[in-house]
């Protein structure tokens, strides 16, 4: 009850990162940054405006299939749950901004993709190649 | 001002089509639906809850992307501003559900995907592809 | 699990009706309007833009305080789980957008409020009213 | 363009100050936290969750209204744009997330109001205070 949920559109900025929990359940995260861009009426040209950096985390098959795909410099829509994470530094309270994945999904407003499901035999699912990128 | 947002997490049931405007913008568009999933405890097992039905709209650069990278069947996360469609079929009035997407990507819960994103010296970036799938 | 969340900032545009199910939960519900509102610059003022019309249902206690608090025209901010209610009409399915909600409250955008809460005693609270109204 | 958008759902913790800037415009602020509620089975009750503490601005009639609508404690829905705050202390970074609110009303789940809205003919709209409120 009052969870909060965001999705934020932006950039990973890190290495994926994995790891497995002393319960047995894999986890992955990885560092983002989603940049406001504005236009700017006087000089006539977009400007970046502010910045969100957020800590993504994301647990068990979510998790597995971003590390595989997702890498660091890529374009990506992330939706979940937003909270906090604080933390003590010399004695002295500190807080990072978390974002427990509930989807997470390369943005194709700056790339395209080649999807590979799981086949219903349980092997590999295939798919021919994209046939190109449309250019920025 | 007073936009309204939307983030939808579902799976693309439609072909993925494409058109060009008389302005001569290309717009792609395809159908979605979201379906809730409930763990029922009488049963002790989840079952399918509420759905949602989208119209999703996309622009430009994303179009051109979703065209080549999304397919009917595909799982995917949507975000947008949303609106209704008003229109008239036999005098009656009829209205569909429209999203105006802002980013889309496959959703990583359900496939894994291998971006392919435009170089920086104008060829097509490329990268190996995943190793493979986590099974559902 | 991959429940759809919306919130939606409008007017209140029907009576607000009280019921109580068959399980003795009372709920509240009523309709309404978000209206974007763009800026025209051939035009040089403000127009209307895209609509979105939602039925809003609200159980237990905040139906109870919607109910005495809410009425039709009133400038309202509602967020909570947004789903489609399909129904036949003459043998045609039809469907309404309708949102649970998780909270509602007047939108201070457009009004003010003098807020009245429980007191821990088990007596009403009790607050000075608003000194004024900023004008529109 | 690529601006997140949050809805919160809380408690206000702090004063409500206004300012006016150099430019003339007032603006009001205050901080908020959003607190979890989950079930705890072992237990079998409720329990806070994860926290999220945010710093709300609004800007001239939206801050107006709040500033005399809404007080320390009180039970709050708020709407906007989410973005980060970075400032040095003794030369190290720090940050705060701010949200500059597009739509703010006292949360009906906690309360009841009395709206007040401008009159068309110029006066303060009246109305009848609620006949009482919920208990919680």
């Amino acid at each position: 009850m009052f969870e909060t949920y965001l999705t934020v559109v932006g950039r990973v900025i890190t290495d994926v990162t994995q790891r497995t929990t002393s319960t047995g359940d894999k986890v992955c995260g990885f560092r983002m940054v989603s940049t406001e861009r504005r236009y700017d009426r006087d000089e006539q040209q977009w400007r970046d405006g502010d910045k969100l950096f957020v800590n993504v985390t994301c647990w068990r098959r979510l998790g597995e299939n971003v590390a595989v795909s997702v890498f660091k410099g890529d374009p990506v829509v992330v939706t979940g749950r937003l909270h906090l994470n604080e933390y003590q530094v010399n004695g002295e309270s500190r807080t990072t901004l978390e974002l427990e994945a509930k989807a997470i999904g390369p943005n194709l407003s700056a790339c395209t993709a080649m999807l590979q499901r799981p086949a219903r035999d349980g092997t590999d699912g295939e798919r021919l190649a994209p046939s190109g990128v449309a250019a920025a």
